[in-house]
C-alpha cells in the first residue's frame, strides 16, 4: 500500500474539525476502535470530492470560455464588426484557454492520484487488478508519454480537459443537426435537391478519391525522404480523404443565414453540407471496416461492388427511414393524445423523441445525423401542426438555444484542443500536401459535377456560384469529430493535427473571407428568402418556369399523397381522410382521421407545398379539394397571433408592412376550382401555421 | 497480445465489403504491405465503433424511460388518477427496465473487451501498464466481484448503465435547484424565513444525530447478533443520518404545488427541504472530513467547537454570498450591455451564469445547491426586470423544461439502480433500524421545533400541519444522490442500499398518500395563492396583522436598501440613484443610473416587496417614492401582454376572470402620499413585471 502517504501530501483536511460540535456526545459516550479501516474510508470518500471539485473547475472553464464568446458576440454585433465570425472567435478563445492551461498552469502533485506501474505485454480495454484477493476494474484512458511525475500529473489535467469525443457525438451534435432540419427553408432544398444530391453523394466520393490518392503521393514522396515516422498506409489516405471531404453546415449555416445570401446558393451549399456530412461517416466507417480485408485485397469480385454499393444505400436509406419514422411516431402521439393541453409534457416528449432518433440510430449501426435531419424534417412538417402553440415556440427556442450553445462550444473545444491534445504530429510537407488536396478535391467536386448539371439545369449554376461554392466549403465541427474519435495510431494522430490546422484555416480565412468574396463575385447580399417567394407567388415570370422543371413528376405524385393522405392522416388539417380514402376504408379512416379536420378542409399550408402551389400548372391540381377561410380550428390561435395577416407569423416571421402587403396579395391568389363535390366556400387561402423556423434577426445572434 | 481473436469471435464485421467499389482504382493501383499495423488500426477503430453503439443503446434506454414516463404522466392526469405522483411513476419504470437489464439481457462475449489480468498490491485511482515499452493509462472503475466471464460481461453493461454520480451533481441537480429559486414565491418565503431556518439548521442538526445515535444502537446490537458482514463506526452511523436527513425540495415542489396547498405549509415544506439539502450536503462532508481525526478523538478542546461552527458558517454563508454574487454580476452585464436586443444571446448568458454558479461553488469547495439556490433567486429578483420580453419567457420555459426532465430523470434513474447496482447489502435488521431511525429523527425535528417555534409567531403552526410536515418529510434526489456518491465500503453499500429502500418507500407511500392525509387533517387544497395575495390587500384583516411581526424592521431596513439602492443600480426601474445617493457620490451616481430610471421611478413592483407593501405600517415608508402609472419604459411590452390587466402575468400567470377582477382591485388601493419633492402623478400601481413563475396548471404537469 504504497500510495496512501502520498496522498496526504498537500491536501489539507479544510473541513476536519468542522464537525467536532456535532460529536462531542460521541466522545463522551466512547471512540472507536479500527482507525486504520476508517482512514481508509475517508481517502476514497476524499479521492471522491477531489474529483469531483476538479470536475467542477475543468466544466468551469468552459462554461466562462462560452460566457466570454457570447459577451464578444455581442460587442461584434453592436459595434458591426464582420471580419472574424463568432465560430472563429470562440476557436481563438479556445486556443487562448489551450495555451494558458498547457503552459501556465501546473497541478500541484499531491491533487492526483498517485502511478503504479504494472507490466504486461498487451493493452486491453479493461483490466482486472487483483489487490490481495480483491479484484478491481480499471478501464483504458490512453497512451501516456511517460515523463517525469509532474508530466503525469499536468497531462492528467490535460485529458481531463479533452473531455470523451463520445460527448460530441451524443450530446452536441444531434441539437445541431436536429435545428438544421427543424429550421430547414424546405421549399428551397427540394428545388435544388437533384444538384444538392449530385454534390453530396458524387462529389464528396471524387473529392474523398481525389484527396485520398494526392494523400498517397505525399506520403509517398515522404517515405522516400524520410520525414515519416510511422506507417500510413492507402487506407488511411482514404480515410483522412472521407473526413476532410465533408463541408460544414454549422459555419455554413451560420455565415450565409446571417448574409441573407442568394436562397438557391444558400440551399445549394446548406443541402451539401448537411449531406455530405452523412454521406463521409458512412464513408470513413466503410474504409475502417474495408481494412481488414486488406491481407487478401487481391481477390476481388463484381459481385462485391454490387454488394457493398447496397450496403451504402442501405445504411442511408435505413438512416433516412428511420429519422422519418420516429418524426411521423411524435406526430401520431402529439394527434391521438390530447398531449396539448399540457405543453411541457408536450415539449419533453418532442425533446426526447427527436434526441431518441439519433440514440437509436446510432444504437442499429446507422448514422445518426442523417437520421436526425429527416427526423427534424418532419417534425417540422408534420408534428409541428399538431402542437399547440405555446409548445411551437418553447421547441423553436428551445433548440434554437441548444443549438447556439453547442455549436460555439465545439468551436472553442476546437481551439482549446490544439494546445491540450498531447499526441500531435505536425509535419510540415504532409500539412502542405493536405491542403493542396483539399484544395484540388473541392476543385474537383465543384466545376465538373457544375458543368455536368448545368446541362440539366433551365436556372444555370453560375460560375461565380461555383466560385463561392468552391471557397466557402468550410470544414468545420463534422471533420474534427471524425477525427478526434480515434487518435491511437501514429497516422491518426497526424490527421488530427492537419485536420485541426485545415479547420482552423477554412474558418478563420474562408469564413471571414466569405463577404468580400460574396462581394467580389457580385453576388447579392441581404436578400429576402419570403420577398423572392411573395412575389413569385405573384408574377408568373421566367423563373418560377425555371423550377417547373425540377418540381417535376415525382413531386406531384409526393404533393397529392402528402397533401391527401399523409396530413390528414398525421396531423388535423383536412380533407379529412373519409374524402380521399377508397369507401372500402370508411371506418379505418373515420378513426384516424381527428374531428377538425371536417371543419377545418383547408390543407396546412406550408413551404414545400408553396414551390408545387406556385407552379401555374399545378393550382388545378390544387382544385381538387375546397379550400376553407378557417384552417384554426384545430390550433388555439393566441391573440398575439390572431390580429396579424395571414403571413405575419409565416416563413421568417416578420415582413416590413411593404413586404406584408405583397405577401397578402401573393396568398390572395385565386384559384381555379372545379371540385364537383363540394363548393368552394372561398377563395382566399387560409392562413399558413407558422413553420419552425426563427426570425431572421434572431436567428445567428 | 492474447486478445486480438477473441474480439473477432461474434462481432461480424457488418460494412467490410462496403468499400469495395471505393477501392476499384487503389486495388488496381497496388496493395498494402504490413497488414499486421492495419490490423491493429482496424482493432482500435472498431472498438470505439461499437463502445459508441453501446452507449448510444444505454443513452437511449434512459430516454425511452423518460418517453414512457411523460406518456403514461398525461394519462393519469387525463384521466385524473391521483395515488401514483409521476416521480413514483417513474421509478416504477426505472425499476421494470432495471429488472430486464439484470434478468433479461446478457450481452453476447465478443461485443465486450477481453479482461486481462494483473496482480499488484494496491489499488491506485490511476494505473499506469507498460506495454513492451509503451505506457497506457488505465483508471479505477471500481471493484468487482470475480465471476463467470458471462458474468463479468454482464456486470459490465450494469455498470455502464449505472453511470458516474458526477453527472447527478453536475449536471441534473443544477437545473433543478435553480428552478426552485428562480420561480420561489419569494413572498411566503420570506415571510416564513425564521421557522424555515430552525427547521433546516436545528432541525437536520438534531434529525442527523438522532437518527445516528438510533443507528448506532442498532448496529452494535446486530454486531453482538452476528448479523453485521463488516466495519460499520460511529462516523457511518452519522453519516447515514446526515444523508437521509435532507427531505427533498423536488418531491415536495412535486406533489405541494400540484395539490395548491395552504401557501404557508407550502412555504415552510419547500424552504426546509431546499435548505436542509445545503446543511445536510455540509454535515455529512464535515463527516467525512472528521475521520481522520478519528485517532485522537478525545484531545478535544473547546477552541475547535467554536472554529468548526465557524467554518460551518462559512462554508453556508460563502455559498450564499457566491450565488449572490453571480446573480449580481448577470443584472450588471444584462443592464449595463444592449445585450437585450438579441434575446438568444441574452438567454444563453443567462443559462451560462446560472450555471457557472454552481460550478465555481462546487469548485471553490463551496456546496453548489445552496449558491444556485441563491443565485437562482438573485436572478429573479434583479436579472430578470433587465431582461427582453422574449428572454424573460425563454428562460422560464427553459428551466421549466429542464427540472422536469432531470427530475424524472433521476427518479427513473433511483428506480433503475436497484437492479443494475452491483454491490447492494440488504440487512433486514438494518433496513427495520433505519426506517424506525428516521421516523424518529424526523418527529424530534418537527414536533420540538415547532413548539419552540409556536412560542414566538403569532400565526401558528397548527397541529394538523405538523402532521403534515411529519408526513411529507420525502427523502429523494439529493439522499439519493448523496449516497451514491461513495459505494466503496461495505458501510456504505449497505447505506446505499437502505436509502434506496427508504426514498422508494417515502415517495410511493407518503407521496401518494398526501392528498388523503390533508383531507384527512383538513388542510384546504386546492387554494390560489394569488387570491389569498389580492384579497390581503384589500381587506386589512387579522391574517396579515399577525405577519406584521415577521416582517420586522430587518426586512423593512432591507427593503429600504432595496428599492433605492440595489434596484436602481442592478435594473432600469426607479428611483434614480442620482435622488437616492448623497450629493458627493453625483457623478459614479449619474453613470450608473439607466437612462429609464428617470422616466420611470416607479419601482418595479413584485413578490417580495409585496408583503412590507400590504402591511398597513408599511405604506407610510413606501410613500417617499412616487408612483408613476408606467413601470413599462424599460420593457418592451409584447402586444400579447400590453392588452389585459395588470394581473393578467402576475405571479401565477392565468387568473380566471373573477379573480382577475379582485386582482385589479387589490391594486388600484391608493397609498397614502406625501412625498414633498415630486408630487404623485398617479395613484395606481404600475404593472408587476411577471415574475418567472410557471403557471399553475402546467407548472408539474
Amino acid at each position: 500500500m504504497g500510495f496512501t502517504p502520498r496522498r496526504f501530501l498537500g491536501a489539507k483536511p479544510p473541513k476536519a474539525s468542522l464537525l467536532l460540535p456535532f460529536l462531542l456526545p460521541v466522545l463522551l459516550v466512547g471512540g472507536q476502535g479500527d482507525e486504520n479501516a476508517a482512514l481508509n474510508n475517508v481517502v476514497t470518500e476524499r479521492m471522491a470530492e477531489e474529483s469531483h471539485r476538479q470536475d467542477s473547475a475543468y466544466l468551469l472553464i468552459f462554461i466562462m470560455l462560452l460566457t466570454l464568446t457570447i459577451l464578444t458576440i455581442w460587442l461584434f454585433k453592436h459595434r458591426r464588426f464582420r471580419f472574424l465570425h463568432e465560430t472563429g472567435l470562440a476557436m481563438i478563445y479556445g486556443l487562448l484557454v489551450g495555451v494558458i492551461l498547457r503552459f501556465g498552469i501546473h497541478v500541484p502533485q499531491s491533487m492526483n492520484d498517485v502511478v503504479l506501474e504494472c507490466a504486461v505485454n498487451a493493452s486491453p480495454a479493461t483490466l482486472l487488478v487483483n489487490v490481495s484477493g480483491r479484484f478491481y476494474e480499471y478501464t483504458l484512458k490512453g497512451e501516456v508519454s511517460r515523463g517525469t511525475d509532474q508530466q503525469v500529473q499536468d497531462d492528467e489535467m490535460l485529458r481531463k480537459v479533452t473531455f470523451d469525443p463520445e460527448v460530441f457525438f451524443n450530446i452536441l451534435l444531434p441539437p445541431i443537426i436536429f435545428h438544421a432540419g427543424y429550421s430547414l427553408k424546405r421549399r428551397h432544398f427540394f428545388r435544388n435537391i437533384g444538384s444538392i444530391l449530385a454534390y453530396a453523394f458524387m462529389g464528396t466520393v471524387i473529392s474523398c478519391f481525389v484527396i485520398g490518392l494526392i494523400m498517397y503521393g505525399f506520403v509517398s514522396f515522404m517515405k522516400v525522404v524520410g520525414q515519416l515516422g510511422g506507417d500510413f498506409f492507402f487506407t488511411d489516405c482514404l480515410f483522412f480523404g472521407a473526413i476532410v471531404s465533408a463541408t460544414d453546415p454549422v459555419t455554413v449555416l451560420a455565415i450565409f443565414n446571417e448574409l441573407k445570401v442568394d436562397v438557391d446558393l444558400y440551399a445549394l451549399l446548406f443541402g451539401e453540407s448537411v449531406l455530405n456530412d452523412a454521406v463521409a461517416i458512412v464513408l470513413s466507417s466503410s474504409i475502417v471496416a474495408y481494412q481488414p480485408a486488406g491481407d487478401n485485397s487481391h481477390s476481388f469480385e463484381a459481385m462485391a461492388v454490387l454488394k457493398s454499393f447496397g450496403i451504402f444505400l442501405g445504411v442511408f436509406s435505413g438512416s433516412f427511414s428511420l429519422g422519418v419514422a420516429t418524426g411521423v411516431m411524435t406526430a401520431l402521439v402529439t394527434k391521438f393524445t390530447k398531449l396539448r393541453d399540457f405543453p411541457l409534457l408536450e415539449t419533453g416528449l418532442f425533446f426526447l423523441m427527436s434526441w431518441s432518433t439519433f440514440l437509436l440510430a446510432e444504437a442499429c449501426g446507422m448514422t445518426g445525423v442523417v437520421a436526425v435531419l429527416f427526423c427534424g424534417i418532419t417534425q417540422a412538417h408534420y408534428t409541428y401542426n399538431n402542437l399547440s402553440r405555446d409548445s411551437q415556440d418553447r421547441t423553436k427556442q428551445l433548440f434554437e438555444l441548444l443549438n447556439f450553445l453547442a455549436e460555439n462550444f465545439i468551436f472553442s473545444y476546437m481551439g482549446l484542443t490544439l494546445f491540450s491534445f498531447q499526441s500531435h504530429v505536425f509535419n510540415p510537407m504532409f500539412i502542405i500536401g493536405a491542403f493542396l488536396a483539399v484544395f484540388l478535391g473541392r476543385a474537383a467536386n465543384i466545376y465538373p459535377l457544375s458543368f455536368l448539371l448545368n446541362l440539366g439545369r433551365r436556372n444555370k449554376i453560375g460560375m461565380n456560384f461555383q466560385h463561392v461554392m468552391m471557397f466557402a466549403g468550410l470544414r468545420g465541427a463534422m471533420t474534427f469529430a471524425l477525427s478526434i474519435r480515434d487518435t491511437a495510431t501514429y497516422a491518426r494522430q497526424m490527421m488530427f493535427s492537419t485536420t485541426l490546422l485545415i479547420v482552423f484555416f477554412t474558418v478563420w480565412i474562408c469564413g471571414g473571407g466569405t463577404t468580400p468574396m460574396l462581394s467580389f463575385m457580385s453576388i447579392p447580399v441581404g436578400v429576402d428568402s419570403d420577398q423572392e417567394h411573395s412575389s413569385s407567388a405573384v408574377l408568373d415570370g421566367s423563373q418560377r418556369r425555371s423550377t417547373k422543371h425540377e418540381s417535376a413528376w415525382p413531386f406531384r405524385i409526393w404533393y397529392n399523397f402528402d397533401h391527401n393522405y399523409l396530413k390528414p392522416l398525421l396531423t388535423h388539417s383536412g380533407p379529412p381522410l373519409t374524402a380521399t380514402l377508397p369507401a372500402c376504408c370508411g371506418p379505418l379512416a373515420r378513426c384516424l382521421t381527428s374531428p377538425q379536420a371536417y371543419e377545418n378542409e383547408g390543407p396546412l399550408r406550408d413551404d414545400d407545398s408553396d414551390f408545387i402551389l406556385n407552379d401555374a400548372n399545378v393550382s388545378s391540381m390544387y382544385a381538387d379539394v375546397t379550400v376553407s377561410t378557417d384552417a384554426s380550428g384545430s390550433r388555439t390561435i393566441n391573440p398575439k397571433h390572431s390580429g396579424a395577416g395571414p403571413f405575419s407569423d409565416s416563413r421568417d416571421g416578420e415582413l416590413d408592412p411593404a413586404e406584408r402587403d405583397v405577401a397578402i396579395r401573393g396568398t390572395r391568389l385565386v384559384l381555379p376550382m372545379d371540385d364537383p363535390v363540394e363548393p368552394p366556400t372561398t377563395v382566399t387561402l387560409p392562413p399558413p401555421p407558422s413553420p419552425p423556423l426563427s426570425e431572421p434577426h434572431r436567428h445567428r445572434l
